[in-house]
């Protein structure tokens, strides 16, 4: 038995999101169906985190235990071969100690959020940003960002649905800036809650276009009520992008 | 009756092409039911250039005579709202003089080919890049690149329905360069061949993987003789990207 560490990138449109569901094809499903089909073994994918509907990866990680002995390079072809034509691919695959867990052993995650900040709707990047037509302050929205930078209670922006033991987490990075048409949000921290980055957008655009102060942002914040909080932002435009780990072994 | 110069962005992915066929979706067909959708007028849409199926384009212009008298915005905004949810935008919506012409008042126009060089298959980018699995080497692709670049007969490089009058033309820029774990070919001209974008892709790809040398490059050059050219590269890697005019009128 070897355990697998598997870095991943994927278009999130087609999808019910990261977690298998009778509702409809999920990544998990996708990646354990390909890992079937390579090796026969009926393997469960454990992701480092959970993305929603929509919800796209750059660089996702996942692990997983084969019986079957192979070279990393082969399972990383042959699980490409068998994912095609779904928009899923295995970027690296390595091996890794038996007690590596992709989720529990993450130290630290990054997200973008990319919003298309024009008149004009999105055409090449459908599906791939949150059209936002006002026109937006993106360095208004980075001084607000630096509100909710630190260790806070983030009840204001937890979904209803969460399942975190505890609304405190520390957020450690939130970079807010424009680039060319797009503004994007750079975020960073040990670990997320449910919404957290989606909610952080929907806020900061309302201090984008001015319709809520610094003074509006940290009133929400200090509610520690979810109704304090700006809207969800659509999950077209959010992207996991690093899965840090403190030691690869 | 007012002739409008239009500036749009589209993924070539699920159409014919620009021009109008029988055989399926065009670009060109979807921009004229919405300009009827608006304004009631049965109109011709005359594009810059034609982009083949599944040619993207970052900025493609086009030109339309109108009847209806309204302002630029309207004619953008509306037009935008009917050609919903194709991915096609109208960047902007500009009146000009009414001899202006969107492919014969041209001046200039670039090109990106963009080629995904890693082992695993795209998957965000799928549809928008080539897949080359095999390294390359960008600084011998652009080394090589130069000897296309100059006033020459571009035979080798030209489609066989081709429709041009002449196959000699002078090429301005050919940059080739890595981007991460692409590689972009910047490609500037007054016009260009059919296909001469993708031929060079294609050609110089040979290059890039050690397959051909600059004198290889040189002979294709001089044959004047498509079957001495490298093979065609796929549709998807190609964005028209910009049309100059000498005055915007």
């Amino acid at each position: 038995m070897q355990r697998w560490k598997l870095t991943l990138e994927y278009d999130g449109g087609p999808f019910i999101g990261w977690q298998r569901q009778d509702e409809g094809p999920s990544i998990q499903q996708c990646l354990e169906e390909a890992v079937t089909a390579f090796s026969g073994e009926d393997v469960r994918i454990h992701g480092a985190g959970r993305t929603d509907s929509g919800v796209h990866a750059l660089m996702q990680v996942a692990h997983m235990d084969l019986e079957k002995a192979t070279k990393a390079d082969t399972v990383r072809d042959a699980l490409n071969y068998h994912l095609k034509p779904n928009p899923i691919a295995v970027l690296s695959a390595e091996p890794v100690v038996e007690d590596f867990h992709a989720r529990f052993s993450a130290s630290g995650r990054a997200y973008l959020y990319r919003i298309l900040n024009r008149r004009p709707p999105p055409a090449l990047e459908c599906g791939r940003v949150w059209s936002v037509t006002r026109p937006l302050d993106a360095d208004a929205m980075h001084r607000a960002a630096q509100i909710l930078v630190g260790h806070h209670d983030f009840s204001s922006f937890r979904a209803s649905q969460c399942q975190a033991d505890s609304p405190v987490k520390t957020l450690d990075r939130l970079d807010v800036f424009r680039a060319g048409e797009e503004i994007h949000l750079i975020v960073e921290a040990r670990s997320f809650l449910h919404h957290q980055v989606r909610n952080f957008a929907g806020t900061l655009e309302l201090v984008g276009s001015g319709k809520w102060t610094n003074a509006h942002l940290r009133d929400a914040l200090h509610a520690k009520d979810r109704s304090a909080g700006g809207p969800t932002a659509p999950p077209q435009g959010l992207y996991l992008t690093k899965v840090v780990y403190p030691d690869v072994g």
